[in-house]
Order: structure tokens, then sequence, then C-alpha cells
């Protein structure tokens, strides 16, 4: 399979879609982003292809969920008595049901369920320092870096995610103090990568934990076991439909970014900051549909 | 891999786990069933192994739904403007969210989204016979049929799924009177079936709508995508913890039965009658378990 | 005060706003009713003043709950070991709170909680019987009765109802076959009187239990005890609202009629047909809210 | 009525009841208070009467809310826009129905609107100064005051608190910086009174809004709809259980404190420290429960 030529031709195929949706338009600095349209493939023997805007930076946002749970699991399986691996079926910072399961999140790739394992990452130091660490080591650019105006403009919009970390830790699920934890998640929220660093930097879950250097990362099932949380929980309450219409695991993020994985062949990842009204790329999901259309490399 | 050694293998590690559990004891007939366990694999080449019960017939309760859906879809889509494709997070038989949806069950997995798709194929003539007749053909047991004693026992015991029937009614999501649907429905439940025949007749989703005639039941894309909402409803709320463990496309049923898919290559199915406190086979999720691990071949 | 002169200024007063609000619609038979209002008082001294179509007879709907809760009352108080007393804070017919609490209705003026009432009061003989019965004596109407139409026009459109009371019925929380209590409870609600006669009929409860042949229907404490539902639950969930501008016990039915009780001095009645988003009576509230701000007879 | 004798006959017959249920834990201060019992009754003309510990300062935590409300409401209705008055149905610091009602508070009883009522209150200038003047000035008593080492005690154990605050901050539903609203509400909750303090500071409630110095803090309708929220909203979620068995408008404390009023005649005030599920104090609603069936006095 030409896989440039076939991205390329997913690009063409999206192009009505580019620009459609809304821009996530609580946080300042993401609601003034031009429209666009990206994809890259990285494939596990090295290769990457992409098209469209592949080489644009752009607010990976909620994405970085699945790096830092990665370097969490990474330490161990503690933190899966802090959060829970069930999909949610509510919006994706609904209080609801953390008051129905007494403070322990649904899974980790709601905010609430992210709070908690920024936090189990900050006990072992500097979260954000560790993640950036792993995203430019994976990519090879020494320059990914937080995005100081994305972050300040998140800061100051965080209320709903600094009722979640209190609400938590009236539950005693905070092991942190509350304003720290909330920086370093805004922070890695907000770093800046393009969809070529994005799927060189996931491409260890596509190789069952094995890391670009040939160095391990997480055990086959852990990395397995991400997968799956992806594919039930990794976008938003629309995650029955992505399996439905996509079928891989994926993870989306406000900032109009989608990771996927092909287990055994390649991560890919696309982007175009208008969002569905459950916050997921509408040209993302539609490229990523004709991606698994044409190859025929859903999971299912 | 020899599958057959393999199964036994299975067998011999999960027997601590049999026995473990509760039976359903809201159905009386189901209630006095005997402990055991059955494991067999179908694969897409026409082979069959197995091992423990897996001649023994079961009742095979919410495993129907599977095979009714996919009856459905084989006449077309209109069946997704009455149900979703969302994992319920909440338990199986929960009202609170038709009544948040106005009527339009989550999705086809869970009580009220079965109801809607037997009501919608009961539209096109007798369910309970057009079921029949497939599983006979793909197990190739003529004697397939009702359970008449668990029928009964289970229409004594229906008052929740006539309640949401009629809560489903007053949102006019109900093609049939009411009565009648649920008298198909308990039937379809009530169809008893060994692990051999319940696999054979669900390898149709392995090999991607192909029936074991060689004739097509569904399309590429649907049978895919029945597997994805196996994968993220299947299980009742349990389903992200399945998808985590096991990796593969599954439904369970409260008689203690799961089938399982694994794409292209094989179809599952696990029977032991006791449950976990969602619902869903003991020494079943367990030796699922065991045979993706030994075998490698989740999804992910 | 010069109740009569009273009466004439509120229904002068309340004219702008006869017309406003939606009639009930999901009942074909109340939805073709004539505009209209009246208001009646009857006094604990055996007086009766009216003002408007004070004497036309309409659907008491869901203010028969205040009267079979009484007939229940007068024969113990085990129906609360079945039903609640705390105000329901959601909509008037929300299973919900129902499935969280185990079938046991949060109060007897939501519909699942008067049917747990028609249901008891079923057990000690014919239901609707009993109510004509008191109805016709404490009015002095002997012709007080059932509209058939009303009622078979409420039973082609009772799913709702018939959802929550086979809800109940698999929790353990319906006595008598579910299709006989529905017709009690249809037949009930489908009662037509006027004014002068509801507010006759309720005089009980201003006099603390005594009926108006002087005989003792319910103790002091009883009757006490059923206008404080009445005023924490008497008005769907605004009963809060109604306490606030109104500050008197009362109970509304969709049929547009309220009926308020001023402890120790008369029983009011008001009707007029179009309703509020929550189902109370637009121009019964405001004359009820007109007739205790003129006499200063709320109970605040 | 001999208002002292029958005080103390109340105070022996709810002497079993003292010492039973448990102290709010979650406050280290409170749990240490030693058990007790007080009642006082403040009647309209300026007598005051009591019983037990009538004198005993104690926390008076929620009941504090009572005054705010008057004293937000007594510069105008605005507050209304920011919190409902319906009962809440759920428990007394629930955050789901703040979710679904976009950050708006059901009534100002709740932790929710009672965080709303100080944050509207602190617009005007410093909340726990006003109401320390105002309840000084009432009570007679110039050294009532903030306990610190409640407060301090609380303000460790305020995270669910805080998380309510910025939650309704998402929705934009705080006007002061959520630390300082914290602040003054940790404080008005930590103020330290007697039963009889208590009493002759909420006489203005049975007055129908005049002080005890003859001026008017609040019109006759403001006064008599904090009487009708007391009554819906004042005991959690066990209001309807309190208008049932008490019949009097009531505010409770999880000091163990209930102020209640008999509109025209007194304000009442109990304590002790013992608490039911639902954060009321027994030996309290018992002793009101003795108070209202002796009388006569409820509203109803």
């Amino acid at each position: 399979m030409d896989l440039a030529a076939l991205l390329d031709r997913i690009a063409d195929d999206v192009a009505p879609e580019v620009g459609r949706g809304a821009v996530a338009d609580y946080i300042p600095a993401l609601a003034r982003v031009r429209p666009g349209f990206g994809i890259a493939v990285a494939d596990v023997d090295g290769g990457v292809h992409g098209a469209g805007d592949w080489l644009r930076p752009f607010s990976v946002q909620s994405m970085s969920k699945v790096f830092t749970l990665a370097l969490v699991l990474a330490r161990g399986d503690d933190v899966w008595t802090r959060v829970g691996r069930e999909p949610s079926g509510d919006p994706f910072n609904s209080l609801v049901q953390l008051e129905h399961e007494d403070g322990i999140p649904r899974n980790p790739f709601i905010n609430a369920g992210a709070l908690v394992v920024t936090d189990e990452l900050t006990c072992h130091g500097d979260a954000v320092g560790a993640l950036l660490s792993f995203l430019r080591a994976e990519s090879g650019h020494a320059d990914i870096d937080v995005d100081a105006e994305v972050a300040a403009s998140e800061a100051g919009h965080a209320d709903r995610n600094r009722a979640l970390a209190y609400f938590m830790a009236s539950y005693g699920n905070m092991r942190n103090p509350v304003p720290s934890v909330l920086d370093q998640y805004v922070r890695q929220c907000s770093i800046a990568m393009s969809c070529r660093d994005v799927a060189r930097s996931a491409l260890f879950l596509a190789r069952h934990g094995i890391r670009n250097d040939g160095t391990r990362l997480l055990g086959l099932s852990s990395a397995k076991r991400i997968n799956a949380v992806m594919l039930t929980c990794g976008t938003y309450d629309a995650a029955g439909e992505f399996a439905y219409r996509v079928g891989l695991p994926g993870k989306s993020g406000v900032g109009g970014g989608i990771v996927a994985i092909v287990p055994g062949r390649c991560a890919v990842c696309v982007w175009s900051p208008g969002l569905d009204a459950r916050g997921n790329s509408v040209a993302g999901v539609a490229a990523l549909d004709r991606f698994t259309t044409l190859t025929g490399w859903s999971v299912f």
C-alpha cells in the first residue's frame, strides 16, 4: 500500500469537512486557531508519512492523557486503585458520576481521571518535565514545549477542573495540593506538537510497549490495555460511535487532534480544529473513518 | 497452535473459579442449574474444538441479542434511529438513561435496546422463528429450541422488562403491542444451546459477515460494527474491564455464557453459571482472559 | 370579610391570565376543554361562595390523590411503609428516583405514589366506589361520577403510568394486578366535579379531620399531616414556588384545578385549564396568590 | 399556657433521646462537643423561656443561612436570579443537581445556595460583620462571635464546599473570589450562640419582618416567604418528614441546633448534638414534635 498517496487521497476526501464544527471557545487561545487539516502515519518500522498540515504544531490538550497514563503505568499499576476503566456514559467533565462513586473517576481519560493520573505522576517528581522528556525523545524534536499563552489562557478558565480536583480531595483522592496538580495538568494540556510528532510519540502503543530506541516502556499487557481503555473511553461520550465508525483505539483533544493506534502496524494522528457536539474533530473523525475503510485496518 | 490442548489447559487453569459467583436467582429455572464449565472455539475454516461441558446446552439469555441484532441489520440500518451505540455506564436494565434520553436506549445490548431490536424484528414476521432458523442452520442442530420451562419462569418475572417496554411505548418507541414483544423477547432469551453451537453460530462475525454455507448475511462494515458494539457494550457496565482484561468483542448472558470474536480467526464460547456482581460469568471471563493471554489474540 | 365580593375581585384580577398556558394535550379529551375560570371557598361553618365558572364540572385528575390518600389513612398508617413523604425534586412522573430508592415512591402525590395509594385502597374493596361515595356525601351531589370519555382517553395514553406500576411491581410494591390498579387509577382521575364540590369535599382538611356531617374521618394529627404533605409535595416540582407565592397546602391537577386549605378556616378550589410548564394552572396559581395576599391567610 | 413548665416537660420527655445519633465527625472541633439538650422559646411580646442547656453556646452552622438570607433579602430580591426555591430532593451538598441546572442551586439552604447568598452579601461589604451586628443587636449579647477554633477546623475540611464554589464559578455564578467567599462562609457557620440567643434573633420571622427594636428588617411578604422556604427546604432532604412530624418552618445545623417559627407567636430554638442520618438533631426534632403536639401550634 502506498501510504503517502493514501493520505493525500484522504486529505482530498475530507476537504469538505474542514472548517465544519466549532472550535473550543472556552479557551480563548484555542478559539483563535486557524482552520486546517493534517494527517500523519508512523509505522512500526520507523517510516513516517503525512499530508496537509502534518508538520504544523497544535495544542495536544487531552491527547496528553495517553502519555501521562503510560508514564504512570511504567511505574506500576497502583493508579488503578484511584481511577476506574469503564466508559463514563456522560459528558466529559461530569461530576455526577464522581459523586455516585465516592470520588473515584470512571476512567483516566475524563478530566477527573486525568487529574488523578497527573497527581500520581507528580508524586514521582516533575510530571510535565517527565512528559516533555518522553515526547522529545520519541519525536526527535528537542524543542517540543508548553505553549505559555495557551497555558495562561487555560489557567484562567480552569474553575471546573479546580472543582473536580477539590471534590476528589474531599474524598481523599488527591495526593498533592490541588493548585500544584492543576498547574501540572494545565501545562501538560498546553503542549504544542505536530501530527508527525504525536504519531511518532504514540508508536510504542502500536509496538506493544517498545519505544523508538528499542527499549521497553511498558509490558505487552500494559500496552494492550492502554489501547483497550482508549477504545472504550478515548473519545468522551462518543466512544461507542468512534468504535463503530473507525474501529481503532483513539484519543481526541479539544485542540482538534486525534491519535489512533493500529496494533502491530502504525500510529496515526489527525488534526483539524472544528469540533462536533461531543468535542471530537469533525474532519479528524471523518479522516480516520476513511483511513480504516480504505486500509481495512480496523481492529474488528 | 494445538487448540484442543490449549482449551484443556484453560479448563484446568480456571477450575478453581468454577462454582464461584452467584447464579441468576431472579429466574427460578436458572437458579437450579448445576455448576460446570465449557469452552468451544470455532475457527473460520470450519474446525471446532472444545473442552469441559462444551456440548451441554444452557440458556443463552442475553447472548441472543447479538443474533437478533444481526438479523435486524441484515434487513437495513433503520434500527439505529431507535437505539444508540454508546456504552450505558449504568447497570444493565436502568431506566434512568432511558428517561434522560427520551425513550431511546443507549445500545442494543442493554435490555431496553434489545426490546427495541426484537420489536423491529417482529415487524418483519415471527422473530423467534427467524432466530431459531438461523441458529439451527449455523450450528447444524435442527433441534435447537426454546426451553419452555425457562420461558415460563422468565415470563413470570418480567415486570421490569414490561416496565421498560411500556416506558418506551410512552415515548412512541414501540411498534408492536408490548405483550407480544415481551413474549418474543422472553422466548428468544430462553433458547438453549451448547458452547459448540453458539461458537458455530457466531462465526459470521469472525468472517466479517459470511455464514457457514458461504452466503453473506451482512456486509463487511456491518459485521465489523457489530463487533465494535460488542466490545464497547457487550458486558453490561463491565465493558471497559472486559476490554481491558480480555481485549475481544464479547457478549455475555446471565445463563453464564459469553461469546467472543477474534476477527478473521475464530469465535469462542465459554459457559459457567456463577456470575460476578455485574452479571458476567466468573469462570467464563477468567477463561477468556487466559485464552487471549496464551494465544496473544486480543484485538489490541 | 365579604368573601363573595373578594372572589369577584379575584376573578377580575386574574382575567388577563385566563387562556394563558397550555392545556394538557397528552389526554385528547382534556385538550378539547373550553377556557374559563372558577373559584369557590367553603368555610368551616358551612358557607360556600364562588365566582366565575365555579359550578362547572371539570376533570379533577391529580386532585383525586388527596382524597384517596385520606381514605387510605382513615384505615391506618400502613401505606407509609410503601411510599415516602419527601418532595421529589424531579418532574412529576420520574422513574429515576424510583430506581434509586428501590421502588418506593417519594410521596403519595407523584403518579407512582398515587398508584401505590390506589393499590392499597383497592385491597379494601372498590377504590373508585369508595371515593365516589365520599365525594357525593361531602358535596351533597349524588350525581358526581367518572367521565367515561375522559377515562377512555386516559386509558389509551397510560403507557407511562403502566411502566411505573410494573416497575414498582418488579420491586414487590404492588399488591393487586397492575391492570386493575391502573383501571382504578384512571377512573379516579377522570371524575368530574365543580369548584364548589371540590371545596366542600376538602373541608375535612380545614376542620382537622371532621366531615361535613360532623363525624370524624381522620384524627387531628393525620389531617394536619396530609396538609403538610400537600404543602411540600402537592404541586409537582413547583412545591417550593407554590409555598413561596401562595403559602397554603395545595394540590393541583392537569385538568386545571387546584385545591388549597386554610387550616381552621376554609377550603378553596380554583379552576382554569391553561397550565404552566410544571403542570399547574396559570390563572389558578395567580388567583390563590391574590387570595392569600388579600386575606393574609397564608400559613406563614 | 405556662411555657416554662411546658419546656421543662419537653426536656424530660426527650431525655431518652439525648445522646442518640452521631455528632458531625467531619469537623474535628464539632466531634468533641459534650452531649446535652436545650430549648428556648422567644415570644413576639418579648418574653423568653428556656429549659436544659438553653444558655449554653453551640456552633450554629447552617442555621446561619436563615440570617444571611434575610440580610440579603433586606437589600432586594436580586439573589433569586442566582438561586432557586425548590426542595433539593437530594443530600445536602449534592453536585448532581447543580450540574443539571447549570450552576443555579436549588435553594438557599443547601450548601451551594448558601455560598451564593454569602457571595451576594459580600458584594455589599463584610458579610460576617453584618451578620454579627444583626445577631448581637437582636440577642442583646454583644459578645456573640465566631469560634476561631471551629472556623479553623472547618477551613481545613472545606474541600467539598470549595468544589461547589468553583463549580458555580465555572458557570459564572460567583461574584467574589472563591477563597474570600469560602472564608466568609466558614466563619458565618462557626458563630457560637445559645438557644436563647438564636430564638431571640429569629423572632423577626414570627413578627413578619419586625425586629426586636420595632424597626422593620423585611416586608411582610418577604418574611412570610422565608418561612415558606424554611418549611420546604430547611432540613436538608428530610424537609417533608419535618413538615409531617413538626409542621413548622425550621432550619437545622450540623452543630445540633434547629430553629423553628410559629408565625405570629414565637420563635423556638432547640439544641442537642446527636444527629440522625440526614443531619438533623435527633432530640431536637423529637422536642419540636412534642412542642407542636402539646401546643397545637403547627401551621397546619
